[in-house]
């Protein structure tokens, strides 16, 4: 006999396949669904649907929209001149709360990992580099996470860029703002020294 | 602009009102949600309707169930003249999994906590003494949890009962299994001494 009715324990298998939600989290989740009132649990239930069955990746940069285009890239007032390369959605999303950067944004959808067997054409490398080269930018960022990774795929698209006279840049690295010299690690200081800024250009970026 | 569509902002904000799932789980929960295909999708997401459609509580002993009566109320093997009183339909689990139990359930749904609110008269305090005053039960096990608030449950149920001739039995407490005396705290020890049990019976739950 089973100690949990049959829609319950399904219920619990389903929420543990998401990331970060072990047993017991699953559990204690399920329990909560079950004590709230069903409108509640059906705004979850119908957000997911709805979102699965409305969410695309725009056809221009892949990020997420649920129109053809995303409204970064449907927004005129963006710059048209600068591209920021990022391997995630998220990433771009973090870099938009910013409030620092207004250009165009294209998304790869992951990294090249060779131990993950991601290689880069299973990214949007493509239909960047047909993007660049037939588009009119001046400046491409870099803006893949700072990891080997991160590095080695920025690396691969610069590679597959050559030949086009783009300015290609990647975010600054150093140490972090309200963070402590002495608690910093090697790499970072050594980031710090290597790409020192001068003081003035501090206000570079208005 | 917002840099979420609106399905995956509405997602992420069903995600955050469970337990345990803060802003950074929800995100990256939904962006799993993305990345896997609309049919594992939808699975979570019908598990959650189906459940809340199909699942309720026990007609008899309060524990969740897909039928008038749960399982364990419909299965004539189990002891009939003990009952074991619980808070949640969780601890009721957790019991179940000992296998070392084979009497009935009270599921209280909850414990007298007057702090948050709860009063006896939310429980199924009532339903509980009619069905003990209405049965042959012999024995009455107390399985609430070892807190002040559900010693205090136990304890106004008892009081409720009075006048019956009904055994009253409280789970065991002392040190536990594995553990290690020297880091047992002070109560745990004081249990352990004052509730010491026969070398010979511990055996007595075969």
């Amino acid at each position: 006999m089973s100690e949990l009715t049959e829609s319950v324990a399904k219920t619990m298998k389903e929420f543990e396949r998401l990331p970060g939600v072990g047993k017991k989290s699953a559990e204690r989740i399920v329990y909560h669904l079950l004590k709230i009132s069903k409108e509640e649990a059906f705004a979850l239930s119908d957000s997911i649907r709805s979102m699965k069955e409305n969410v695309r990746y725009c056809k221009c940069c892949f990020n997420l929209s649920e129109e053809e285009l995303c409204d970064i890239c449907r927004d005129p007032r963006r710059d048209q001149t600068t591209l920021c390369v990022v391997e995630q959605p998220r990433d771009l999303i973090a870099l938009e709360k910013t409030g620092q950067y207004h250009g165009l944004y294209h998304v790869l959808l992951g990294r090249v990992s060779p131990l993950d067997g991601v290689g880069s054409e299973q990214l949007t490398i493509d239909s960047l580099v047909k993007r660049v080269k037939a588009g009119k930018f001046k400046e491409i960022i870099m803006a893949t996470n700072p990891t080997v990774e991160g590095d080695g795929t920025a690396l691969s698209i610069t590679n597959r860029l050559e030949g086009t006279k783009i300015k290609i840049t990647r975010l600054a690295r150093g140490i972090t703002t309200g963070s402590s010299l002495e608690f910093a690690n090697n790499e970072m200081l050594a980031d710090a020294i290597s790409g020192r800024q001068r003081f003035d250009q501090e206000e570079r970026e208005k």
